[in-house]
């Protein structure tokens, strides 16, 4: 089986949450693809941005990296607490740990920042949020990041992405990476993209 | 004030939820919209197709019609049980009272047929899920309903639409309606669409 760990810092976006759930979800209940996500946080409740209040199966300390293929990370709002999660040391060594095993790390929007962070993008080709003056991208660049103004990035075991828009997209690419590109192509079809 | 009832019956999609919170919460934090969303269900949990448990703000026999402007459904997965409370006579007498209050009625994907259910679509024109042979749009035909094959219709005060891909143009329509299309255009653009 092929495991996605999904993980939700305070204030993620559910936008940027959803795709994940559903394109794997799909795959596997009307095609019959062996994957599946486990949510997880630092606490077993996790507060989104706008405040809805979503259960997750695992808390950070109970992770076992060997358990999965993937991490998946959600970007969301700093007015929401968002950095106060995902900028922590706890977080960044989660990062460190799936890519010192070379799993996949997909991230939308500002999810790309704390990996950034981590140091693991140095040197590499990553994106996140353009707009508003591409303040999010000049942060993204501090952390040593080759930013590309492109909505998708992938680079070496890295995905990085721009927005709410894109993280759909991104789900099917990450579907496309850890399964094939046909069941990619059929799921995106039966969803209505 | 601007107020939506995001209703989650049991087995709802989180694709077709998180638009409405997303979409009217950028326009609140960024833009200083008076909108606001309640969640409700049966229950103060509800389990989403494809598991994961959501806290929702209200239960169905907390809700007054007259705190709200709109109604929000989102469609859901018969394998998890989204008929079981999306057809009940109880969510359906809410669906009826909103049509007879006059509030605007958003619907996605199968979350159109418990509307037609309910009796309100007789003779209107509306829409959902489109592929596999069409057999959800040929189900809302048996209610009477005019069905288009369109990705989003707009009848009378209720919209309905085919699937995940069409939720957050949906979510984005409802705040052209509720608000103004001027709003619409600058919180589409700054989610990136």
């Amino acid at each position: 089986m092929t495991k996605v760990l999904l993980f939700l810092n305070k204030g993620f976006e559910t936008m940027e949450f959803s795709p994940f759930i559903d394109v794997c979800g799909w795959a596997r209940n009307d095609y019959g693809v062996d994957i599946n996500v486990t949510t997880a946080g630092f606490t077993s409740v996790v507060q989104s941005t706008f405040n809805v209040n979503i259960m997750v199966d695992k808390v950070i300390n109970e992770i076992n990296i060997d358990d999965f293929d993937a991490l998946a990370i959600p970007g969301g709002f700093e007015e929401y607490g968002f950095y106060e999660e995902a900028y922590s040391e706890h977080f960044l060594n989660l990062i460190r740990k799936f890519h010192a095993a070379n799993k996949l790390i997909v991230t939308i929007c500002v999810g790309a920042l704390p990996v950034g962070k981590s140091g693991i993008l140095k040197g590499k080709n990553a994106t996140t949020y353009n707009l508003k003056n591409s303040y999010r991208q000049t942060e993204l660049m501090k952390f040593g990041v080759n930013v590309l103004n492109e909505p998708i990035v992938f680079d070496s075991n890295v995905i990085t992405s721009y927005c709410p828009q894109t993280a759909v997209h991104v789900a099917f690419k990450m579907l496309g990476v850890l399964i094939n590109t046909t069941t990619e192509q059929i799921v995106k079809h039966a969803m209505g993209y």
